[in-house]
C-alpha cells in the first residue's frame, strides 16, 4: 500500500496504472473507518485491478453549527483497516493541499438536496459534491463505491456523474446490518440498553411497508402510516421523518410505482439512527 | 475528420486514441468560426496528436435578455473550417445530448467575475463554468486552448482547472490582430468607415499604458487616465470601461506590479469592442 498526500503525485501515478490498462476502483471517505467502509473496500478489491481509498474530512460539507472540529479522526487505527483491506492506494492530503486558496468555483446541487436529512443541512451535499469533483479529477476511477446507507448522498452524487459526464460507473453497496437488521452505525453504541433491543424494528417497519408496496398498495401515505404505527408501537424513538420518493431523484410519489426509496429517521435518547429501503414497484402490478 | 454528436461515442474514441498514447488538444467553441478560432486550432494542430473541436451554442450562458436564439449559426461553414484546419474531430451535440434533464449539478464561479464584461452578465460565467465541466470529462484533453481576446474567461477557466484539479494545461492563444492593431472580431464589420479608421487607438491606448507601467508607472489609475485620454482624442467611442488587475486573479491593485492585465471596452455606434493586454511587471523594476 502507498500513501500519497500531493493530488498531482497520485493523479500521476494512477494515469500510469492506466496507461499499463489497470481498472481503478475508488472509495472516498472521511476515515475513522468502520464495517461499512470495509464492505466498500472489500467489493472494490474484488471488481478492480487497482484500489484507491480517499480520507479526508472536508470542512466545505460542515454547516457553521456542525462538527467539523470535533469530528473524529485515527488515522492510525485507518491504516490498519486499508493494509487489512488489501488497497493500492491509500490518498490523505491535508486541507490546504485539497483547498491551497480560497474557492473559486463551487458545485451547487440544484435537485436531491431539499429532502431527507438534506432539508436540515443546506449546502452540506454542494460541498459533497465540489470535493468529490476534484477526487474524480485525481483519482480518475473506473467505479466508485458509497454504501447505501446514506441513499440521498448515492442519488446526488449519480445526478453529479450523469450530468457533469463523468466516466465513471457509481456502485451503490449494500447497508451492513447486525444479525437483527438494524443497519451497522458507530452511532449505535450511543443507544440504551433497552433501545438497542428494539432498535431493529426500524429496519422491521421499512420491511413491512415494501411488502405492501410490492403486494399492490401505492398509496404512500398509508406506507409511512404503516411503519410510523409499528416504531411507534415497538420502541420508544421520536421520528424525525419517514418519506417515501422516487429513487434516484427523490421525488414525491403520487402513486408508489417504479424505482422507490423509504428512507426514515429516528431520534432515541442519545442517538439519532437512519435506515432506507430502495426496491422496484413493477407498474403492471398495481 | 470524424464528426460525432453523441458524448458517450466521442468520449470512448478518445479513451482509444489516449490509451494509444496519443495527446489530445482540445478548441471549445460556439460555432460561427474565424480566424481568432482558426488559429486556435492551428496551434493546437501543431501540438498535439489529436485535435478535438467542439460546436455548442450553450444555452446555459446565455442571459434571458441575451441572444440565444439569434446567435449566428453556420454548420456547414463551420466543418469546411475544421476540414481545412485538419482536425481529427469534430464533437457538435444537441441542445438534448448536452442537457437531457434539468440540471441537477451547476458549476458556480465564485470569484474573477465581477469585474469587466462579466459584471454585466451575471451568471454567464457558471454557465461556461458548467458547460466546459462537461466537455472536459467528455473529451478528456491534455491541452484546451482559448483566445487571450476574451481574457477573462481565461481567467476563469484557469480557475475551473486549478480549483477542481483537473489535469489540463490552459493554453492562451493571442489575439489575432489586423495590420493596424485593430483586434479581428465579426463585430468590426458593424463599425462605421470613420470608426474603423481609428479603431486601431484602442490598441495603441493600451500598449501605451503597458510602456508606462514596464517603466516604471506603477499607480493604475494613471494607466487608465493615459488610456481613456489617448481613445477620447482620437475616436468618437464611448468608454464602457478601462481596467486594471492581477492576471490571472482579477484583483484590483494599489500598485501596478507582477502578472497584470489592462482591459477596455469601447462602444462605437453599432459595434462594442473589446480588447486587452496582460503582461508582467517586475517587482523590482519599480
Amino acid at each position: 500500500m502507498r500513501i500519497l498526500t500531493i493530488a498531482k503525485e497520485i493523479q500521476q501515478q494512477i494515469l500510469e496504472e492506466k496507461k499499463n490498462g489497470k481498472s481503478i476502483g475508488y472509495v472516498p471517505t472521511m476515515g475513522f473507518l468502520h464495517e461499512g467502509h470495509a464492505s466498500l473496500l472489500k467489493k472494490a478489491r474484488k471488481e478492480n485491478d487497482i484500489v484507491v481509498l480517499t480520507i479526508f474530512v472536508n470542512p466545505l460539507q460542515f454547516g457553521p453549527n456542525e462538527d467539523f472540529d470535533s469530528y473524529p479522526r485515527d488515522i492510525e487505527h485507518d491504516e490498519k483497516v486499508a493494509q487489512s483491506a488489501l488497497i493500492d492506494y491509500l490518498f490523505y492530503p491535508s486541507i490546504e493541499e485539497m483547498y491551497p486558496d480560497e474557492v473559486s468555483v463551487k458545485v451547487t446541487v440544484q435537485h436531491r438536496t431539499d429532502v431527507l436529512c438534506g432539508r436540515k443541512r443546506p449546502g452540506h451535499f454542494d460541498g459533497v459534491a465540489t470535493v468529490l469533483t476534484k477526487f474524480f479529477n485525481i483519482i480518475n476511477p473506473d467505479k466508485v463505491y458509497f454504501g447505501m446507507k446514506d441513499a440521498q448522498q448515492v442519488a446526488v452524487v449519480d445526478g453529479l456523474i450523469t450530468d457533469f459526464n463523468f466516466d465513471i460507473e457509481i456502485m451503490p453497496v449494500e447497508t451492513v446490518r447486525e444479525e437483527d437488521g438494524l443497519a451497522k452505525s458507530s452511532r449505535n453504541v450511543y443507544l440504551l440498553e433497552e433501545e438497542r433491543a428494539c432498535a431493529h424494528e426500524l429496519y422491521k417497519g421499512l420491511n413491512l411497508a415494501r411488502e405492501a408496496a410490492l403486494h399492490g398498495e401505492d398509496n404512500p401515505e398509508k406506507l409511512v402510516s404503516l411503519i410510523s404505527n409499528h416504531i411507534m408501537n415497538y420502541t420508544n424513538g421520536k421520528i424525525d421523518y419517514i418519506e417515501v420518493y422516487s429513487y434516484p431523484e427523490l421525488k414525491p410519489l403520487e402513486k408508489v410505482s417504479g424505482n422507490v426509496i423509504i428512507a426514515l429517521a429516528v431520534q432515541f435518547t442519545t442517538a439519532r439512527l437512519i435506515d432506507n429501503v430502495t426496491f422496484l414497484v413493477h407498474n403492471d402490478t398495481n
